[in-house]
């Protein structure tokens, strides 16, 4: 038998609007009704934002309660994971939806450049975050947009900060961060394999690379995020 | 004939004081003789900070006017490199000194975590030193804190934002950033002899990881500082 490949629908992001695609789900229902949709095609996890009623993303623990009970309701079994990006808030806010106890949760634990400025993780704000993680029994999903956040990962895994084994997220085609490329995908499974060899990892490419890179994920063993 | 390893000098750094070495050159006259000595023990490049009185980094133009001044006078013909590092003023004024035309100054082009904080290099900044740096006629030194800084400097290249060929500098083994690690020496190696094969580098060992680096450097053709 060949190994399962899990695969992660992330059904809204934190940046497209109705104004981008009228298909994407803003309001919680229709974020609902989306994971339902995906969960019956296959999905396994979903990894969620919520928005306000304008569309623009939040951290607010309220809506992440109720988008966590429809999904429960709709979708038994499926896996649950937050967001904690730092485009939904600032600080402490970002881990504010951790004490509703998600499956899984996202956890960047470095720091790197998105398009138009700094994606800042400072050290305190992953060590708490990865902490609150810890307290509600939250598996992370560790983001990394960078071959040090790897090292970082397995350093933190390694000082019982973060629940084993890791399961880690390349992200490649952020501009400015790293690009789509064949080469650094595979010396990250290598990374990642040398390091921490129980852990399991999946990629996602931004924008025009995620078919490409869901395809580099299926035949090297990795897991999707679409 | 053997290719020559250009040596790099890092007489003070931004962090080091009188209190943990009293040898550490602070004053500009200290660092003007202590860059002497290392010119005539063979180091063809200064990398220079600059610090106030009471030890501290800055960016002042006027203390790096004198230093250039009299590392121009005591050691003929060696190469004058600036830091525009994050430690030693915010936003532009870690430019204010480029208008003097150093023959050189370091340049980071993406963000990433330092021992207690986020080392901010925000895209916009990044450009405006770049574009300073163009306009003075000075010679970026890139430095590569992780992999995607390589890219990126061979996209700002690309570009013709830098002055070609390319100079990178790995940086390894600051704390949260990315560590001293043999397999990613050779990984950024690669990843700079395939994305720009005309370009130079360099690597630093930070603290305990220096020796181990500059050892990697001279047997891989590389650059060295110290
Ligand atoms: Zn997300
Ligand atoms: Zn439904
Ligand atoms: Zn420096
Ligand atoms: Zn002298």
């Amino acid at each position: 038998m060949t190994k399962p490949c899990i695969i992660c629908v992330a059904i809204t992001g934190s940046v497209p609007q109705k104004s981008d695609n009228p298909a994407v789900p803003i309001t919680v229902e229709e974020q609902i009704e989306s994971t339902h949709e995906a969960f019956e095609a296959g999905a396994a996890i979903v990894h969620a934002h919520v928005r306000k009623d304008d569309g623009t993303p939040t951290s607010d623990p309220e809506r992440f309660a109720r988008l966590k009970e429809g999904i429960e309701k709709h979708c038994p079994g499926m896996i649950i994971q937050f967001s904690t990006g730092g485009r939904s808030g600032a600080g402490k806010e970002r881990g504010a939806m951790l004490s509703l106890r998600p499956d899984m949760a996202s956890l960047a634990v470095g720091s790197n450049n998105f398009p138009t400025r700094v994606y800042e993780n400072p050290p305190d704000l992953v060590d708490w975050l990865a902490a609150e993680m810890l307290k509600f029994d939250v598996k992370p999903e560790i983001e990394a947009f960078d071959l040090s956040h790897i090292f970082q990962a397995v350093k933190m895994s390694e000082e019982g900060k973060l629940k084993k084994p890791l399961y880690i997220q390349f992200v490649m085609g952020v501009k400015n961060a790293m690009p789509v490329d064949r080469e650094v995908f595979d010396f990250y499974r290598r990374t990642v394999a040398r390091l921490a060899p129980d852990a399991e990892w999946c990629a996602a490419g931004i924008g025009a690379g995620q078919i490409v890179v869901n395809e580099w994920c299926v035949t090297t063993g990795g897991h999707c995020r679409t």
